[in-house]
């Protein structure tokens, strides 16, 4: 029972936790109109002091489909932080019209300092560089609906591994289940960190390998999650042109792939998923983003300690 | 019935369609009580890429109106364009949130993009050059309710009738009805454009004269349609200064009207109607914004295919 | 009975008025739930011309808790303003789509000609020198909650009085009851202006003294109202560096006071008053923005003539 709590890092939740949460997703997945007025008289309010369109929504569309209601900002420039107020101060002013929030802060650890001023919950949208629980949460829905389980497969994670938050929390969320093995696939320059390496993998000893060509191994993946390499990464001028194109899905490379492999983005794509493969039933990104919003869903349920 | 659809240019509709459409439009004006929980459950995606507060604020009341929700964005701003995504990339995400999305993007075309790129229902709220469909349905709901008819009358259009789509809207949406006659009044630099007295207004041997002072033809007209006719646009400083009051609607000019005219504006307005004119029973502008509410709540039900 | 009024100045309300206010405020904190849709099918309209986050969500949740709808802008940018609109047309124009319209404008008197121009409630939510009074609604219900009465008490007024419209409106609001002691604590240069001391307390024989430090005065209150003082708004930087400690509240300031004296504050708050006050049980200033959200509860209901 999550009641009360906030959700700060991707790793709050014991497996047991994560389970239940995922159980309850599942549930609203089937039957989602059952849940239709569970929130009714609550409010959520969404305290975005960067732009987040993406996930402002999911969380909006999450509490309006509980039968909640929304209320917040969008931006730094509406909210009373211009006029010095702190975050402690403005978290416990909201706590007196909301019941739950959730936070995006361009300063990393801000909605954890929000969390601890206050008895209502908060949910982590995203800090400093952009690390969010929720989309670790959606990660992890996606791949146990679709695939049925989140263990026994092989996960392959391409493009920039190194600055990409998204990865990491993912490598670390799964890294807790049974037989996963993962396919890193990046340039050199944009490996992953060795924290993530030494305290995660090897400690763990947890089968992976690092490569640096996507084509070289998409016939070994149950599961490829892309994410965007950016040219200004990339410390010459002569690797990113020589590379560039293996870290661009495309037909050509979905061909060598399983037939029941499925493609994850966070999204938003730039162009390092070619639009051409959107209509291959193995494209799951649009899906992953209907999933964020039920798992959003029943985060909200959790913390608010609502039952059906 | 038009479920499933989305509405992009004004003549989307057959007048079949449009007849259906504006007869619910007058069954909830009729008793909007009805209507308070008709859409409960759905959420409204207002996607504004750039501000309209009013047309915004007009679909978020219809669907509210309708007993569902709303969430979305005000600007380009707040909202995922500046990460590069494609508007049709944008549009399949918000259609795993909402159930239908009201656009306003500064680019022309875009909202049909949005519409060819999913299947929920998506409405053209204003592109380019501000074409909105929307308008041009709470005109012809306007004229409807006011004069019990579609058919049968004249019609005065005045102001800036060739950069003013609305008014090309209009008079295209009208030459579909019978015995419609314009009275076209504008200076000579802002006729209307040729397609349109060619195609529209010659080809179908519409009867209609272009004249350049409203006061000579005000006690001909059943309805006046004004628009605002920006200095900028004259040629040059003469003409301006010899005929800028012929642009401005005061009591002087109304005393010359038939007792049953309308005026009509698309709002907001700047000085082109004197605000002496708001307590004539004849000044129907405000009730037209009222009449844009119950339109688009008739659109809403129709697209989402809900009924009563 | 308010129905159908605006709220534009806090002295709006007879004392009748204000006392049924109070008394409904109060019966919404003892059962809120009760109320929890009485206002279903209502729309409140929260037009921010300039952005006030706190007042703005306060006003939402309000709506939202009595079971009814919002909309609105968050600042003038994304408004019809920067089309030249008046503000008589814009209300007229949201009179269409809401039933009710909190507003916030940078320009004093503009909520008047709004609430002038339509028969639709408007209440002033602050405007020029932020004038509002739902704040002042707020402080009288704080107070009447906190202390059970609002007459019969000694109330200390600290910090900038001379440009703090807050402090003049609760003067004003506070004399109109019996036996009312001020003690207005402030440097020599931000004393009240002498229209509030001639016209309101001298005129009115009401008890009060002018002193300069908070701490030769905190074991007499029964109310401590904190407000910043800015240092531009000092004469010179000795004077500043002379006082600016007396006009923090600390703990060790707190020992002298009464043990059932309340602390109160318009928030947000700088650093004024030290956050080891924040435990204290006669902190109240977040209880304060709770009341805040219950007395709007109350004033929309009134306005919209809504019944339980």
């Amino acid at each position: 029972m999550l009641k009360g709590r906030s959700l700060i890092e991707p790793m709050d939740l014991s497996l047991e936790e994560l389970d239940e949460l995922l159980n309850l997703a599942g549930k609203i997945i089937e039957n989602p109109s059952a849940y239709a007025d569970v929130c009714k008289g609550k409010i959520l309010a969404t305290l975005f002091y960067e732009p987040s369109t993406r996930t402002r929504l999911s969380f909006e569309a999450a509490m309006l489909r509980l039968g909640g209601s929304v209320m917040g900002f969008s931006s730094a420039d509406s909210s009373s932080a211009a006029k010095g107020e702190s975050v402690a101060d403005t978290i416990r002013t909201i706590a007196c019209y909301a019941d739950i929030a959730a936070m995006r802060h361009p300063k990393e650890g801000a909605p954890m300092v929000a969390a601890m001023s206050t008895d209502m919950p908060v949910i982590n949208g995203g800090d400093g560089g952009h690390q969010h629980p929720t989309q670790t949460l959606t990660d992890l829905l996606t791949i146990r609906t679709l695939k049925g389980r989140l263990d026994n497969f092989t996960i392959g994670l391409c493009g920039d591994l190194k600055f990409g938050r998204t990865v990491h929390s993912l490598i670390k969320a799964l890294s807790r289940y049974d037989n996963i093995k993962f396919v890193l696939i990046s340039p050199e320059e944009l490996r992953i960190p060795d924290y993530i390496r030494e305290e995660i993998l090897i400690k763990n000893k947890i089968e992976f390998k690092e490569v640096e060509r996507l084509e070289n191994v998409m016939d070994e993946l149950d599961v490829l999650y892309m994410t965007r390499v950016q040219k200004e990464r990339f410390f010459n001028e002569a690797d990113y042109i020589r590379l560039k194109d293996s870290y661009i899905l495309d037909s050509e490379k979905m061909k060598s792939a399983k037939s029941d492999m499925i493609v994850l983005h966070p999204l938003p794509r730039v162009n390092e998923i070619s639009t051409e493969i959107d209509s291959d039933p193995r494209a799951a990104y649009f899906k992953q983003a209907k999933y964020g919003m039920f798992v959003r869903m029943a985060l909200i349920m959790e913390l608010l300690g609502v039952e059906i």
